[in-house]
């Protein structure tokens, strides 16, 4: 039933809270093509509209009847009596553009296509496809599809659908919505949720896509009032300048957006010349967009929605404390050690919560954390009040921020009294959000689960379940904040290759350097090795080399009298590898000792941020994967923390008796970098520093080689 | 209802088989404290045995009936005709002793004590507890309990229970077992086996254990032909000796042991003298027997079950390749992704079998892996036969191991003419493991859900839960194969201190090692410098210091003439840190340069077997917790395995143009470690090498310390 008005006007200045309006607020709505008939798709809309007692006006449209289901049937959308605001299209594919252009004249502001048979059918398809979206683009008429499951907004009990999921009973007073293309994955989506006990708010399918798109419909939820958290199924999403608006847009109003993106494990590889940008794979801006405006990535369905779930509850997780009141001592103990593996806490309770739980806990119990309170409990006459005190004093206590109940085999009516008292708990005796899972079958415990569903409280099936889900939602520390630094003549030098490019990009940067002599003959070689007066580092000069050490084209500590038949060895390794451009071999004093790093910074000028990433080790970098990686710009005090996040950092900050490193000034490089980064984020590059050698504290960072690689064509391939 | 006849004797040879049927398949059952009337416990099992159909003799036991529900009710034990093999006691704690005594006297070999209020409660309950256990010594009557939720054996529809999740109907044909203590995680266990889909054959939950345990109740499952499976849940299983019999027998038998153990957070971590044993943590040598014997290790009761699920299905799972079926483009691509992470393949299906399935896939589908079939192809007339070829297809394919069938909303009669379909196909059209993931509510798809239920065909949630559980059945490389060398002369030398014991060890060993020379003063060092005439590394020599480097009592590369100044700064950093054993400063050849390894060994006395471990880097093996472990001995070739699965495996095979390290000599060390190592397994040790330096390829190993931690009485404490 609907529980909220419809507006009056969809005036708002915000063109996606219209937007929100316009697609799921609807006043009136016509059914093109509706049927009074039986159980098929014709007449599904219609009864789900009535079903969900829409606050709006409908209107079937069908030549064929005079009234359907008693209402009064319009010949045609122009027939309608005071217009209509949106048109549910029930006609096939091959009509389509005639019913868009008649509910455009009529005043209609959306049209929903069901109809399959457009592009996903092949070229004939997409020529109808086309030309619905050249007659949306006319007449300035949304389309929603085709080869949609259509929009749900249920507290007005508009069900512009057909799925068979949307026929069961919802509330939709979570404050979460959806939006995914796929209609099986949304029908899914819809079900499952409300069988948890997340009753969506709104809905939406979005199929081919003509017109609107997910993240369009996504910017509308995230925009009204209605909603605080928007579940996003996707398959990636190519336009990072829209995706950033959106993730920045729900950051700003305090809001969640969560994502499930499919198909990493299928997506083309881009061929990555740097070893960061090859660890850290194609979706690497997504991800540090997302890390950088709290946005949730998800890799399943019941992850989203469990997420969801936690997102939706009055009270948010503030920290990564919980207490546990369990009925069996072996469940809180699983959960424990479940919350455990993934950094969350069940400290003990205070010395007084345990003192007042003693009176409603028996001796072979526990009062400390988990609260075990014992099957028996549940069957003392003062039961249902002692288990509400129990709960009542675990949370109030100071030291957890939130309270698992862990139920096994509580069936029946005492099942039923449970549920009713949990929820009189989560609303009046705690303001810390309460999560509750239940190790008993949906069968045995159908009414309660009703009645928890009916309160939008989430009923999880198992402590992994839980755990999961909390890890993902509770607060990181907040690590990111916007940073002002930009270094626009860094970007300057990156992105246009001239001679002594390295040489003028470091001095861009700030950050010192080995500084290569090129030897062109073994003469060469050895003078300057003589003249530098100590051992030195060789390697081969050739621009088609990018990873000189695989070819053997890299020797380390020569020494003056070796360094001209060094030299010989080395051009004849460039030999053997066939490397046609080689243009002698630098020599440069051997660097002094340090940690080595490497330095990445790459963006895909799609909109995405540039990201910017550190890597424990050289040339090893790919075997321990130590990496870390975040959006661009960041300054100092960021850089510090994103070192803070490798593994090997304790190396870094001085491990069991050996000194600290200079972190500052790998900080201060690693920002250097990012600014660099920044500034040139509009075009496609990959830069690396490769080794960064970072000294004892105090004696700075040399950056010993580098790697510059800028598409031409502002896109790298895919 | 009851399937098999029950046996007539019970006169097996195996003493575990003939304990089977004593629990599990008794030909009569007395129920001591049996009611007639409502809904008590007292009345539970009686019911619960009619309403299954139990095939054997039911009497009730009471004074104040001479009927309950039809059946004679017996006065006492005593007067029952023709005596009984099994007896349920309904009775209060302070009677139990009595019950058992009759018990015994009336010739009943098995006494199921539910009443609760013995050593749970304290001290009173302990004794009462002890009386029972005294009482069943006497007798050679076994116990099952105090404190416990009974036995249940569904082919012979056998309930001894009073659990709320017993009064579903199940088939139990599964050929899975379960045993745990806990009452309130066993009834979860078996409410929600059920309702995926797994009935269980047999069950049992131990309670207070004062006779019977857990593990002598899952050896006895594992004896009979009835199981395939044992699912058992355990607090950890402190008893080495018996884990590892069970394991063996399992293993011996083809059948599969699945461990949930809980606790892991809450136990007490015992002290750890070595990086590695630190490391590994306390259940080591559980971990490395669970892998010997190929026992699966779950961490939730939703994991457990669903690995239960998987391995009762006919058709065992032979490889890491799995085709998909999909009703959802989208949901097929979220499975790929999940399966992808767990290093399970989805490989294209061959062009035979995709010009097949172009017949009945529409053009919209797809039909490589996975195959698309949209949900359209369900609405056809001949969408049943059509789906059951395509699965067909699919699963014949020679590239893949099993098929994973993914379903969205398909409900209602639909939906149960697929189950009808889902049954014929994992019956009859193919010999590879089937499984569904169905991403709709129980509720819009319960009758079909019934069907697949009452075919042993369990039903996933997701594709997560599906990759889990096949990523943890996966049969693994096989490995471990016993080995059967030993090295006693090792072992003695390691567990008797004397005089000169590394050197001796390290002879016994037959490993090379750095040669120390004891300097007490700094003309003794300088002069051990100048005569090694190598730069020199000089460490603190103190018998209370165990880990020199952290106290800053190692240098490295020192030359001969800053040797006596070394000696003394070296005494001053002890004297900083208080040392008070210091004997002198050991002096020895910088070692030829190397790869740093971890060599550890470590056994309990407990029973386990020794456990062999090997992790990379010297004193950063605690930064990359880079460490693989095996239960100890193992040959040459093993320790090779072991030393692959290293993450820096690729350092010491020789990495982008770096030379190979002599990986077997370090191999050949590994396995004279774990010689020693199982040969000494009855005490309680810790034995480390730190570092062990792999040279180059055929330039051998040299140890540089060792540390030896023997427990003198005979046990770690813990």
């Amino acid at each position: 039933m609907s529980t909220t008005t419809l507006p009056q006007t969809s005036q708002r200045l915000d063109p996606a809270e219209s937007l929100y309006d316009l697609l799921f607020r609807p006043r009136s709505v016509a059914i093109v093509g509706a049927s009074g008939r039986g159980v098929g798709l014709t007449a599904r809309p219609l009864q789900l509209l009535r079903q969900h007692g829409y606050a709006g006006r409908i209107h079937p449209v069908n030549p064929r009847y005079d009234e359907i289901d008693g209402l009064p049937c319009s010949p045609t959308i122009a027939a309608i009596p005071g217009g209509v605001d949106l048109v549910l299209s029930l006609v096939p594919a091959a009509h389509t553009v005639d019913v868009i252009e008649d509910a455009a004249q009529a005043g209609a502001k959306v049209v929903v296509v069901f109809a399959s048979g457009f592009a996903e059918t092949g070229p004939a398809g997409a020529r109808l496809q086309n030309d619905i979206e050249a007659a949306a683009r006319r007449s300035g008429i949304r389309i929603v599809g085709p080869n949609c499951q259509g929009l749900i907004h249920v507290p007005t009990g508009f069900f512009g659908t057909f799925t068979a999921a949307a026929g069961r009973d919802m509330h939709g007073t979570s404050g979460v919505a959806y939006v995914g293309q796929s209609g099986a994955i949304g029908g899914s989506v819809l079900d499952l949720s409300a069988e948890m006990g997340l009753s969506l708010t709104a809905w939406a399918s979005t199929g081919n896509q003509a017109d609107l798109d997910l993240v369009e419909v996504a910017e509308s939820m995230l925009s009204d009032d209605d909603i605080n958290v928007v579940l996003m199924y996707a398959e990636g999403i190519s336009d990072g300048a829209r995706f950033v608006r959106i993730a920045q847009r729900a950051a700003q109003r305090n809001k969640r957006l969560v994502l499930l993106r499919s198909g990493r494990s299928t997506s083309g590889k881009r061929a990555a010349a740097s070893h960061t940008g090859a660890m850290l794979g194609d979706d690497q801006a997504l991800v540090a967009a997302s890390q950088r405006y709290n946005v949730i990535l998800v890799d399943d369905v019941d992850e989203m929605l469990a997420v969801g779930a936690v997102l939706a509850t009055a009270a948010p997780l503030t920290g990564n404390r919980l207490g546990i009141v369990t009925t069996s001592g072996g469940a809180g103990i699983l959960l424990t050690d479940q919350l455990a593996v993934r950094g969350l806490e069940v400290p003990p309770l205070s010395e007084e919560s345990s003192t007042e739980l003693k009176e409603f806990v028996p001796d072979f119990g526990a009062v400390s954390n988990p609260v075990d309170v014992t099957a028996q409990v549940l069957s003392s006459p003062t039961a249902m009040p002692d288990f509400a005190e129990v709960c009542r004093i675990a949370a109030a206590d100071e030291h957890v921020d939130g309270l698992a109940i862990v139920l096994t085999m509580v069936t029946g009516e005492r099942a039923l009294n449970l549920a009713h008292t949990l929820v009189n708990v989560a609303r009046h005796r705690t303001d810390k959000p309460t999560w509750i899972i239940w190790l008993a079958s949906r069968e045995q415990t159908t009414g309660a689960r009703e009645v928890l569903r009916a309160a939008g409280i989430p009923v999880f099936d198992s402590a992994g379940d839980l755990a999961r889900t909390l890890a993902q939602v509770t607060p990181p520390a907040l690590f990111q904040s916007d940073s002002a630094v930009s270094n626009t003549r860094a970007a300057e030098v990156l992105l246009n290759e001239r001679p002594g490019q390295l040489e003028a990009l470091f001095d861009a940067l700030a950050i010192s350097r080995a500084e290569p002599r090129l030897a062109r003959t073994p003469d060469d070689a050895a003078r300057i090795a003589t003249e530098l007066a100590t051992p030195v580092a060789m390697k081969i000069h050739a621009k088609s080399v990018i990873h000189k050490s695989d070819v053997g084209g890299v020797r380390l500590n020569v020494e003056a009298s070796t360094a001209g038949r060094t030299f010989d060895e080395l051009v004849a390794t460039a030999h053997t590898h066939a490397i046609n451009d080689l243009e002698g071999v630098d020599v440069e004093p051997m660097a002094r000792p340090g940690i080595e790093l490497v330095v990445g910074a790459t963006a895909s000028g799609d909109g995405y941020p540039a990201v910017v990433s550190v890597g424990f080790g050289g040339v090893t970098t790919e075997i321990f994967r130590d990496i870390a990686a975040i959006a661009a710009p960041i300054d100092e005090t960021q850089a510090r923390q994103l070192l803070t996040r490798l593994t090997a950092w304790p190396l870094l900050n001085g491990f069991r008796g050996t000194p600290p490193a200079d972190v500052a000034a790998a900080a201060a490089a690693i920002s250097a970098v990012s600014a660099m980064a920044h500034a040139a984020e509009g075009r496609a590059f990959e830069f690396e520093i490769n080794p960064l050698i970072v000294h004892a504290d105090r004696q700075g960072v040399t950056a010993v080689d580098a790697l510059i690689r800028v598409r031409r064509d502002e896109q790298l391939a895919s």
